[in-house]
């Protein structure tokens, strides 16, 4: 058996009408009332009886005819004889002759000999009872809503392809249809392959590359997005037989299969055996990034998509190819008004020929426009698509997108509501907290010094500084809080660390955050201090710690290196060391700084941050 | 026992008011993974591991020591000898001295000893295997994904309140979390009042003045979009203790109880009573409309909102007062771009001094532009609210909306799709299936009367005529066909009915059609040809004719009526009959006619309407 050649990468278009030819639709089935709504009407529903199916009062009072109130008003009503009375939900049991009345609620049967009822307030009863004084005149049909004037037998009710809202839900009950065919949702067959994928929920062996199967879950969701329905698979390994079996189990069970994470050699060979021998390959790779290794083809009776295996290029393939036919054969419309436009909040180059993806992330400067700024931590990285808010699609002709360059994005879904605040900087507990406070921020918690150097470019609102602090920032502090740090050990500190010199001159194992971060910067400042008591050199301290040069990203990944025995000493708060049980010697305190962007500080969500701060710690703002 | 006096109509802001005083919240729960998506996340979710957990390459290929590869290109590569192979999944049972590489698959652990990775396509295994041709030099970390690069752990991974999209699922995943606190949706209790009420798929009796419980379904499903969880109660009638009963009931196990339908003074006391004894009325009555009969309180623990019992009135008092509410405890956003502007199609007075809820209808003329139409058949139609888009809040002050005057429509939600086409006049079978074939029209059985005057005042695309022609029409006919209309019988004719003429001179009871239908005017013509022929007055014609004056509003209608034994003949088409498997005795042949706006016959719809009408019946626009 060879491979079909697949020389030149198919164009977005071709990948499109490859998924177009496939067919997808999951058939009919019927639902109740109760279970009717967002469902698609698989065939006209028309009206099998008449809407009220009576001439129906519209209001309390006296069916009466209409000729009889001829010239009434109030100074001279008409007399009227009362001869009964008809609740709702009765049938009457009085017809009507010339001079009488009968008393009738909203939305009983009009008697016979009624032509039209007049309003309680409109009326008084005679002082005994038997009469009742009309004051005003009405015309025949006045307050009556005749059989058939909501909805007529016969009329088309509503049309195949409806997808039903409470609304119709209301006309359906009307007409007392209480079932409904409707289409069923195109059944998705979804596989994860991988022998380092483990399940979320499970234990996780980093040290032997283990990871959580991302891709499972989050197409699930998006298949259910876009109105299928998902059936998760067992995840299958690299072992060849299984993952044969699984495949064909799912082409059995379902209308498309989707694999994912397919990226060794051996699971490529098993699926392009298995549908070489039960299917078909209409396309192998796609000009996009990130994306570029899809497959699409036939298996068995059901259609199939090989998504890349990294989440975002997963998703990206997702959204852009495989999403809108699910739509399609779910007969769910795509969502009006999920695009919007917006600045470039800065220059981005791109060159490779192939039409990119862009992951954006948006906010709003101090005059309300929107400013587009890309979310691009790799393919691998689970983030790029969390922190983003939609997708720029960049044609392959295009080199560079210009700062200030209006572009149209696509919004991941029409709800999605871009953050109302973006900061950027330190990573704190404090600060988790005092966002949990605001209305929809996003923090990205890209570290002290990244945080500034891109407060200086302008995209986000606010940046958070820890530690010594470099001067030329133009921002504005909303406020400060301090913050203990120092070294975490194990519980009970069993190897008796006393203080920074201890790292230097005992053989302790020691982990170190990374120079983006205030921590470290604090770090690197106590041991200039050491070394100026010692009169020694710093670089000849920090040579002598081992492991200085481990930096870590996190305010708490050292820590749970020392939980892990994987280090002696780590870099770390108190707090952190507190929560987490574990010994703390501390060393210093620093301050974390608040900035804001001097051009948002007009801003609703900036002011509330300040405010927040306030109330939580004072104003401080001088230094 | 008094009822409290509430002179005064409150405002809808005081309405809105007394509602947000409530508590609707329905607690915390825990959801799997698989069932998160749309949920409202309850607490912070920080990340309690480093993603990925360990350094990780990023492609297929070598890992090694970056400074080994220093000044390597494809003239000069660097020669590493290859010590082993660590794949994604595995523990590297092998570390890296100088000069030396391990080969690596995507998503494997980085051995000890390398600190960076170059791709197998810069790389040539030279000729013995057990060496490698670096042909490039990389910086330390190249091509790796360092532990914690993508989430760290500490890291406020999603804030309270955050709504769980796919991307969010992804981040969940990645984190290994399966199991999430969410809130709970608010419950919401729904009880319908009325003896009159019937749920849909039971027998109903019209004579005794039974119609299907609309509200009930309407309701549920409005809690369902805004995110609560509806409870349908077993519906009460108007017996004091039962509604006692169920209201306690609803109110022990629910969050917010609506009743709705509870029109009778009866019904009103028993609500009042229980109201009083346990718990409180803070509103009796809104100035709006439709809407004003609106209750607000407190019932046990729970919220009360008594809603009117008409379907519309209940539907807008739910949408504009109560949803908002629900939304607000379940903490799903409010939908953004869910309004849309446009330009009243024609002149609307209202001058009652409350504020107007007016249903609105939409669609496009032939430049794009959105006209926006009244939709208003009585609080009563279930139609009101299924034939249109949207609501227009007309303030108390707003007497009347001039033609052209731009209005801002909320939809009724950020999904309603507009109709493409909009079509008005007469109710026929054929055209009901050529609808089937568009995109998303609607269309109002108006009759044919009705209908070419609304084509006049120009907001339709199209208007459907039957029979005789009012010549004066300024419009473009699409296309046309033909319909047998007659005398509908019982089954086999059993009366031997044999022609109009019957209908004059024998004792038939027959059922007509309002005077707005095309074949009430055919039928009226054929009677004035008898007439002629006779030489009589069509006038003593139709007075000799027992029900001539008893018309329906839909083309089976009359039918209908035919089958339930209270006639013995109908005015009908032969495809009716047909299809109600009835007699029928043909009288005669009439054209039915697609008659499009001038204005708008250059829009899609309008052509894609005339090609149908074209495939369909050929061209034949000559009379």
């Amino acid at each position: 058996m060879e491979r079909k050649e697949f020389r030149d990468l198919a164009t977005p278009e071709e990948a499109r009408a490859a998924i177009d030819s496939l067919s997808l639709e999951g058939g009919l089935e019927r639902v109740s009332l109760e279970n009717a709504r967002g469902r698609v009407l698989a065939a006209r529903l028309d009206a099998e009886l008449d809407v009220p199916g009576f001439d129906r009062a519209s209001l309390d009072g006296y069916a009466l005819r209409a000729r009889d109130t001829f010239g009434a008003d109030e100074a001279d009503p008409a007399r009227l004889a009362v001869v009964g009375e008809v609740h709702a939900g009765e049938e009457p049991d009085v017809a009507l002759e010339e001079g009488q009345a009968v008393e009738i609620s909203t939305g009983a049967v009009m008697p016979d000999g009624a032509d039209a009822m007049v309003p309680v307030e409109r009326t008084d009863i005679d002082g005994e009872g038997d009469d009742v004084l009309v004051r005003t005149s009405v015309a025949p049909g006045d307050n009556v809503m005749f059989a058939g004037a909501d909805v007529a037998a016969g009329e088309r009710a509503l049309g195949p392809g409806t997808q039903i809202t409470p609304r119709d839900i209301g006309l359906l009950s009307a007409l007392g249809i209480d079932e409904i065919p409707v289409r069923a949702p195109p059944k998705v067959g979804i596989v994860s392959t991988g022998d380092e994928l483990v399940r979320p929920g499970e234990d996780l062996h980093s040290d032997r590359g283990e990871i959580y199967d991302v891709n499972s879950y989050t197409i699930a969701a998006g298949v259910e997005d876009a109105g299928g329905e998902a059936v998760l698979y067992p995840h299958a390994g690299d072992e060849q037989d299984e993952m044969e079996r699984i495949l064909r189990e799912a082409a059995e069970e379902c209308d498309l299969v989707l694999s994912s994470g397919s990226t060794s050699a051996s699971a490529v060979d098993v699926i392009y055996r298995v549908i070489e021998e039960q299917g078909e390959l209409l396309l192998h790779g796609v000009s996009v990034k990130p994306g570029k290794p899809m497959l699409v083809g036939r298996l068995q009776d059901s259609a199939y998509v090989g998504l890349p295996g990294y989440p975002v290029s997963a998703m990206m393939v997702f959204r852009t190819f495989v999403a809108p036919a699910i739509r399609e054969a779910a007969g769910v419309p795509e969502p009006r008004a999920a695009t919007v436009t917006g600045a470039m909040a800065r220059e981005e180059r791109y060159a490779e020929g192939r039409t990119r993806l862009m992951p954006v992330g948006l906010i709003e400067d101090s005059n309300g426009e929107t400013l587009v700024y890309p979310v691009d931590k790799g393919s691998g990285a689970t983030t790029s698509l969390a922190e983003a808010d939609g997708v720029v699609e960049v044609g392959p002709e295009t080199d560079y997108l210009e700062e200030g360059e209006s572009v149209t994005v696509r919004l991941f879904s029409p709800d999605v509501r871009p953050p109302t605040l973006l900061g950027v900087g330190e990573d704190d507990p404090t600060l988790n907290g005092l966002l949990d406070g605001l209305e929809n921020p996003r923090y990205l918690s890209v570290g002290t010094r990244p945080g500034l150097r891109r407060l200086r470019e302008g995209v986000p609102d606010v940046a958070v500084a820890a530690g010594p602090l470099d001067r030329t920032v133009d921002a504005e502090e909303l406020g400060r809080w301090s913050r203990e740090w120092g070294l975490v050990t194990q519980a009970g500190n069993p190897k008796e660390v006393e203080d920074l010199a201890d790292l230097v001159e005992r053989d302790l194992r020691f982990v170190n955050r990374t120079s983006d971060s205030g921590l470290r910067s604090s770090l690197e400042a106590a041991l200039s201090d050491l070394a100026t008591d010692r009169d020694a050199s710093a670089r000849d301290l920090r040579e002598a710690i081992d492991g200085f040069d481990l930096g870590l990203r996190a305010h708490e990944s050292p820590a749970r290196k020392v939980i892990a025995g994987e280090a002696d000493v780590a870099l770390g708060l108190r707090e952190t060391a507190d929560r987490l049980d574990l010994g703390f010697v501390p060393v210093g305190e620093q301050s974390v700084r608040v900035l804001a962007n001097p051009d948002r500080t007009g801003k609703e969500s900036v002011r509330e941050l300040a405010a927040a701060l306030e109330g939580e710690f004072g104003t401080e703002s001088d230094e």
